[in-house]
């Protein structure tokens, strides 16, 4: 299995690199901010759009609120920072929501966090991927139209390149999130500046269309439902705030101090670039509606609605097309790298929930990248298939995925609350008690903001998809949970024996045999090294011409060891062997016995089913014996030569998420 | 992979039969014509059908050549007969035309029809299936809309069966084979006597319809050659008299004559039925269209072309449907038998194959179910690709279908005729030499015979499939090929290495340590057990506290074995112990190192997952190191109690091909 899938890999991805040293260092705030803010940044790329969106449904007076949704959410952003900051301070080891909860609230409660997690980054790959899709699809309208396609190639691409390993570089980072904010806010001044300034009369491409509502009398209770759905859209913009909880242990010293300050810069260019965005969409007459094809009047024919990012590019830098290009491309590039964070994060959270027990224990080591291997590939299936049913659109998406960030959050000011309460009970310092207070009224605002969301987001999102990721968190939830109760089970299972330090009276050895050749030699040899208290050498009689020569052959070498024939009336191997077994334990019950199987080893997946498949069988059915004991000999084939150098040559490699945990150096940096 | 796979196939097809006791006993030939003849049978069913159909393309009046192209196809089937009854005596052993041509004509000419009997099988069961597929279409129309469907459930329903290990029994082959050759005697012999006694006017519903030619003037040599393609087409009724060839050995006493006369009573009834088909066929103006939507005047809207058998059933038992119903439902048992006798077949050869490693070895053995499920699938796989493909048309897969047999045709019968003139030279007996001569002569006429039959197909059919089944050939030889190639490499380097003779000089024994728990104490017995020079308990130290923990608790224990802590810096576990032993190794690399991993043994393979994946990986990676044997220590969790339970019940079970091997006896007969 394993052998054959990392061939598959291989195929697929190529050879891993080869990283030449694994560092220990940790980021500036200048490389950390674009390291953790392109996910929270890159959600500013939709949510703005998606408040308009849905607005639209009531026509175009209903803009008039925007800039209100815009501040409501901007408000909760803030809270949401301040609230984080005090986490980033009082748990600084880079357990994030997960160890919050689970210290505060229980094991319950944490593993509510760790599913919730879990789902929302399989989402931060679809969503982003998606709309990363349709920032390049206003630009370049074949991706447009084959939109799925496309984003379903970028994921699988992105999965490729951490498949083979690449090394997060906070160069790498930091290029197009820079780029990003520079390209955003010299688009949102230039606009600003022609419309204030120079007096232009901007307008959109969609300014000169007639937007019709699709529920042209909505008032009271259902108005306000809409408006609660716009601002729940629009709370996507807090997605990725809480990364940097997760990344305290990679900051320069004072670690908590500059992760909190590196949070409430990523929060203020947030909040500026939503409320800009917002703004000037407004004031050029963007219109976007929830369905073009039947909304729209006035729009020539084949329109395709471009994107709101794109629509302000198109409007302010019109006759200047490379600004147009620039946006689109820095937009879909910090959307790509939001999705990749999720494939450097999602790994680290299993690691995590491996060493509580939650997840099979070989996720745990961190060098293992086999086990890291299949995490991505588990997200990568699973944002795919979001995608395709979803047909990349993230307004479908986007009912999706809010719910769990808003899970986590609540938890974790909950949690934080508790920190509070609990450190306030033994601290008697009056300054560190006032700014507990301090830090503990923080956390509540939070924890009020974030779950009076939540409410929102459960009620406006719940039918339209929502309760899809809440299934797909409570299966989760349940299969960890059943994990960690095998895993209860076992070490309860094993506490209960009690040893009885009594050694095995003798050792009786058994080595197979098919053929009288080197590695029957070798393994003969190597049982007499052990010295046991019996040994023979045990041949199953499946063909009669080849044993009798078999037979022969023995008696004439100057082998000592005795050669016993097992007869196999149906050709069968291992019941026979199983069955001998079995009656030398039943013999001497107190005796070990051990049984030898010479073995070849061979370098290609394909030699391995021409050889060994009976030796495996048998191995995996006598394991099953009680008091046997089983021993590989192995005889290195050639052309194990080569898998031993190019396994050597593969090992040592940078595992996804070391740079944000701070096990590794950005290139060159530092 | 193995378990998983199980697992699987568990899921698909429930447990398997437990049959009670596996007999040795032998066929009477009532019960030996039934079981092989099935095959051979069955092509009568669809054959007649496909002479009528390529010949439509020229029109009605090329039907006129009908029953000379059915002689012809007669006159080979007496000629390949009369060889196959030499064949039986000359080979009594089973092994069938790959002994005969690897024995007379060398390893490549067995090769070659190993090669082409493995293509032959899929396309028996594509074939057969697909024809079924037809003749219940006939009678129940829902079936001739969905032919792929249905065709497709049936071959998962046989591998379903044959997967679950059915024993082929006799009776269940008599009761269809008999019921089909009494229903075609009756519908055949009351059509004549209607006919010809009562003077009856029987007339097929076709009968009526005006067969428009594609191609109305054929002369000279394109006639020719649609002539010998529908002479080629209706050579697939020779398909499967070489079956018995292969079950000499379950005939009873004498063997070799009892095979010989029920390969003559086969051929007798093969040919009887063939030629009454195409005469009745004819008599009562069956129109059958190569393409009934364009050629056929005159027929009823959505008029839904019926078989030759249906039509001749219908129009025969005009007034009486029981007739027609019976005709339809013993048709398609007969083919479904067919396909199933290739289930049985092709493991069977692949074990032969095995046998002589050009397979992988463990299919040799034919206790192993495992392999032989593989053989099932890949068999049903290849079945299902062929049927969705040519979209269950039987005429398209005919084209692909004869090829194959007539290749191994070919070379049984040059081989039969180099075995004669071989055995004629030592022979002096005078009676001996004339019946040997005699039967060099038999074999010469069926060589050129089928040697004739082979080109003409090669030539009407290659462009319209058969270079298809020429390419699987082909495939198929250089795989197999190239899997001998490599024992036979294996078995070189092998031979190339001297065994010193020197033991190992001291063992120094390793055993893994995670916990302390009951089967680490286990390990650390057993390895004690087999007395190592010097003997170590090593951990790697991937969690720090967990480390401490354990060395602490190992220092209060009264475990006198020293523990060896190694440092894993990335928290790597394999990397670090290679290391290690690559370290001890080099210090005395006269030693022998033991690596003992204490190992948990779960029941399901979903708590494989959960337990031992890092130990395997070690494992794997140990093995390539020289010197170094690894012993598991397994323990027993409470759960593979029932596994065990489990695979016990599951081991004895009969091997498919039992029966025609002379390995199991038909229920409740002798």
């Amino acid at each position: 299995m394993s052998k054959l899938s990392t061939a598959a890999k291989r195929l697929l991805v190529g050879r891993p690199f080869r990283s030449d040293k694994l560092g220990h260092t940790l980021l500036p705030k200048r490389i950390a901010l674009p390291v953790f803010a392109s996910d929270a940044m890159s959600s500013v790329a939709y949510a703005p759009e998606e408040i308009f969106l849905v607005l639209s449904v009531a026509g175009i007076s209903a803009y008039a609120y925007t800039p209100w949704i815009g501040l409501a959410v901007c408000v909760v952003m803030a809270v949401v920072v301040a609230s984080y900051r005090q986490n980033v301070h009082a748990y600084p080891s880079g357990g994030g929501d997960y160890e919050v909860a689970t210290t505060n609230l229980g094991p319950t409660a944490g593993l509510t966090v760790g599913s919730a997690l879990m789902v929302d980054y399989v989402l931060t790959v679809a969503v982003s991927i998606s709309a990363a899709a349709s920032n390049i699809g206003s630009a370049v309208p074949f991706v447009a139209t084959h939109k799925v396609l496309f984003a379903v190639a970028a994921i699988a691409l992105l999965t490729a390149i951490n498949l083979r390993g690449i090394r997060e570089s906070g160069t790498a980072f930091a290029l197009p999130t820079y780029a990003f904010i520079v390209g955003m806010f010299v688009m949102l001044g230039w606009g600003f500046f022609r419309i204030y300034v120079l007096g232009d009369d901007v307008r959109a491409v969609s300014s000169g269309f007639v937007l019709n509502a699709e529920d042209q009398h909505l008032y009271g209770i259902a108005f306000a439902f809409l408006i609660a759905r716009a601002f729940s859209s629009g709370c996507a913009a807090l997605t990725g705030v809480e990364a940097i909880s997760n990344g305290v242990p990679a900051f320069q010293k004072p670690k908590s101090r500059n992760a909190a300050t590196t949070l409430l810069l990523l929060g203020t260019f947030a909040i500026v670039l939503l409320m800009s965005i917002i703004i000037l969409a407004q004031k050029i007459g963007i219109v976007y509606a929830h369905d073009p094809a039947t909304q729209l009047a006035g729009a020539p024919e084949g329109y395709q609605q471009k994107t709101l990012i794109a629509q302000l590019a198109e409007a302010v830098f019109a006759g200047f097309p490379v600004g147009f290009y620039f946006i689109a491309i820095v937009t879909a590039l910090i959307l790509v790298l939001a999705a990749n964070t999720a494939f450097n994060g999602f790994p680290v959270l299993g690691s995590i929930l491996a060493q509580d027990r939650y997840l099979p224990r070989q996720l745990h080591t961190r060098g293992d990248r086999l086990a890291f291997s299949n995490g991505i590939l588990f997200l990568s299936g699973a944002a795919i298939a979001f995608v395709v049913v979803f047909g990349a659109e993230v307004t479908k998406l986007i009912q999706l995925y809010i719910v769990g960030v808003f899970v986590s959050f609540v938890l974790s000011q909950t949690g934080m609350i508790r920190h509070w309460t609990r450190h306030l009970k033994s601290e008697t310092d009056p300054a560190q008690r006032r700014r507990m207070h301090r830090s503990r009224v923080i956390n509540s605002i939070g924890l009020a903001m974030t779950g009076a969301v939540l409410v929102i987001v459960l009620i406006t999102k719940f039918a339209a998809g929502a309760w899809i990721a809440i299934v797909a968190m409570i299966s989760i939830f349940l299969v960890m949970k059943s994990i960690r109760r095998h895993y209860d089970n076992v070490a309860a299972e094993l506490d209960e024996q009690e040893w009885d330090g009594v050694l095995p009276s003798r050792t009786h050895s058994i080595v197979l045999v098919s053929k009288l050749h080197m590695p029957t030699m070798r393994a003969l040899a190597y049982a007499r090294a052990t010295r046991p208290d019996t040994l023979e050498a045990v041949t199953v009689n499946v063909d009669e011409p080849d044993t009798r020569a078999l037979v022969r052959e023995w008696g004439k070498s100057d082998v000592t060891v005795p050669l016993k024939v097992i007869e196999s009336p149906y050709r069968e191997i291992t019941k026979p062997i199983l069955d001998y077994v079995r009656r030398v334990r039943r013999d001497s019950p107190r005796d070990v016995v051990t049984v030898f199987i010479p073995e070849y080893v061979v370098g290609h997946w394909w030699e391995q089913i021409l050889h060994n498949q009976s030796a495996l069988r048998l191995k995996s059915r006598l394991l099953f014996q009680p008091g046997v004991m089983v021993t590989s000999v192995p005889w290195q084939l050639s052309s194990s030569e080569k898998a031993r150098e190019r396994a050597r040559r593969v090992e040592p490699s940078a595992a996804p998420g070391a740079t944000r945990r701070g096990f590794d150096a950005p290139e060159g940096k530092q």
